[in-house]
């Protein structure tokens, strides 16, 4: 890996390092991100488990090989934008509005109860008040990238726990974004009432407007607008103007830009070709792997030194799995077990979202950096543990093809 | 544009300001790009002249709403690389084995005759002998990426001229190595010739083993890797990691890295399916805008405010075009006019290369500013005549459907 001479030369040819570093860091991390989805589906587990781990063991916790900076957190976030908006493709807003109840009821339960829950655990382990909220305020939203790119690799999309989840983690989006903005000003010293019912009026409208709204209007505008273009492949483009214009508008209101990327998903969902969903296709190959490879680079296990920090983060984990499982599977009791298992099991990730929440808290000054390395710790753990779940939890659907059919295959 | 409540809110939800400014950021180059092309398209010229031109517009020289920094740079960098890609995909290794001595006689008078123009003029206008050299240096290497994207987008890769094109960058961009090298240890006093032969035997070396062995190679052992694989995509994902791998060794080696880009295209172009290249050029639609708009990003027509500048830059210009043209139409001449004309034309983009040499220049102290702002405009200048030059040049050839041909149209 050190062959001195050209590889100063290269340095030399071309000023910046990152020449050399680039096509590196792209070939370690996609490389091992494969290699290991590949030794996990050997072992029967969902791939994107392998994937992650990957970027656990190229990341701080063993090798140290690659640090997060801003080209891969570019990078995974596009990933995930991608990932969101392939599966929204697949999914068709009426079907969606269909379950809205439900999915309300799932998402409310299951933002109530892991908060309670990290709450009084906080408090049982002697606390502060506030790092107590903050710690719930991180057990609260859920991240549904990990869940639906297993349910979307199975073919499970159209089931209706997936949609209820699909629907629920749009929803819980939202409640995350209000429970943060109560949390924070708590931490602040100053609630306003009016501040907040603003935001929950904007960011719920502009979700549910588009959710509801977007489908009849693209099947109206694009054909026109693709009319009036001549180059090649317009209707993708036209379809990553919107995951892009969706996604800005979604970080403006307030809820996440990944969001955005499924509304403008499901948005297109009845009007665009085949085509768009292979082009799309491969971007998401590209990327998502950064994206997975990414939840694990922020695991720093080296932080887990003394026994009190590791007591805290099992306890942590255990609570943030059990609470939102009870929470998620309560709301939806009406669909009995085997779906209320499904739900429950999907709702699990909380990938990076409690991350942010807890290094708020840690900027405020109001969380330890032991609680941080427990919520991040959580946050990875969960997303490792929900896709053996799921698939144990759809075990006995009838395994269709994928959703995203190849477009030609010999 | 000034969302201001919402803005701020957004702003505090995740701590980056990255998480606003990216979606930003990806609409307007993405966006304007494509509104741009659109427009070119409409005048009869090619789109990619107006993806440019959106850099330029959206960049420093006009509205400077966009600046370059890592990330974009990141996606300009992957962009090429997919371009390269995706080109050497669809050209046979043979086929340009074929043309290899005529593209070599077209790549060294297209070195020699840059270089001694580009010095000649610079010493005419009074330069320093190593100031002068240095602009010789920067108009030596040609940016085959632009040419390479017109004549994928119409279908003319296989025309003999284009294939000639191709394989000329190719040994172009080992020459211009050596010539860099060179420049470089004659600013600093120190010619070793030993190390010169030696990167010349391991660049030039490594190209053409990688040329002439690559497709057998791959016919024999794709099949048996992907045997043992079992994740959805697996072709695929073997062709990243070889594109990502041959670009880490293109960089080892001395030569950029999309020359190991395009050599893996063309190493998998005898082996891979209809979905790779699919798959492919999704990933290109997204990132080629990035490389395009990048080079007119680079672009600041502030510095060009007194007239000895403007004067320098212009004559810069045309000794770039002219002597390019010249050089390697003459090292063409066997084939007769018409693709003489096209084979000068298409090898007449500098791009970025250009731009790197006299960076190079500026951080060695013998490079002055002025002189590096009329290269810089140079690079992109001759990037933006080539185009419209080439439609001209291949105006005769039966228009046949583009080469990527979308695997389903409605």
């Amino acid at each position: 890996m050190q062959p001195s001479t050209y590889h100063l030369l290269a340095l030399f040819v071309s000023p910046e390092q990152q020449a050399l570093r680039f096509p590196l860091t792209m070939l370690l991390i996609f490389g091992t991100a494969k290699l290991f989805a590949n030794v996990c589906e050997a072992f029967g587990q969902p791939g994107l488990v392998g994937e992650i781990i990957a970027g656990v063991i190229l990341g701080p916790s063993v090798l140290n090989w690659v640090q997060a900076n801003d080209v891969l957190t570019a990078l995974a976030q596009l990933g995930v934008m991608f990932l969101l908006f392939r599966v929204g493709l697949e999914v068709k807003a009426s079907d969606l509005m269909r379950v809205g109840r439900t999915a309300f009821l799932v998402a409310v339960a299951g933002v109530l109860l892991p908060f309670l829950v990290g709450w009084a655990c906080m408090q049982a382990m002697g606390a502060s008040h506030i790092e107590a909220i903050f710690v719930g305020a991180a057990l609260v939203a859920t991240s549904v990238g990990i869940t639906a790119q297993v349910l979307a690799a199975k073919g499970l999309l159209h089931q209706v726990a997936s949609q209820i989840i699909l629907a629920a983690a749009v929803i819980d989006d939202v409640l995350g974004l209000l429970v943060l903005a109560l949390v924070s000003s708590m931490a602040e010293g100053k609630v306003k009432i009016g501040a907040l019912a603003t935001t929950a009026a904007v960011a719920g409208g502009f979700t549910l407007l588009v959710a509801k709204y977007g489908t009849s209007t693209l099947q109206h505008v694009m054909p026109k607008v693709e009319r009036k273009l001549t180059v090649a492949e317009r209707q993708f483009h036209l379809a990553l103007f919107l995951l892009f214009g969706l996604s800005l508008l979604a970080t403006y209101v307030g809820v996440a830009a990944i969001v955005g990327a499924f509304l403008a998903g499901m948005a297109l969902s009845e009007t665009v070709e085949q085509r768009v969903h292979d082009l799309t296709h491969g971007i998401g190959e590209l990327l998502v792997p950064f994206f997975l490879a990414g939840i694990g680079l922020h695991l720093d296990l080296s932080v887990f030194t003394n026994r009190h920090t590791l007591t805290m983060t099992a306890i942590i984990l255990v609570a943030a799995i059990l609470s939102k499982f009870a929470g998620c599977a309560l709301g939806s009791w009406r669909l009995g077990p085997t779906d209320m298992l499904r739900v429950g099991v999907g709702m699990i990730p909380r990938g990076e979202v409690g991350m942010v929440v807890a290094q708020i808290g840690m900027s405020l000054g109001v969380v330890d950096k032991p609680v941080y390395a427990a919520v991040v710790f959580m946050a990875v753990g969960t997303t490792l543990i929900a896709p053996p779940l799921l698939n144990y939890a759809y075990r006995s659907c009838v395994r269709e093809a994928p959703e995203i059919i190849p477009a030609s295959t010999s």
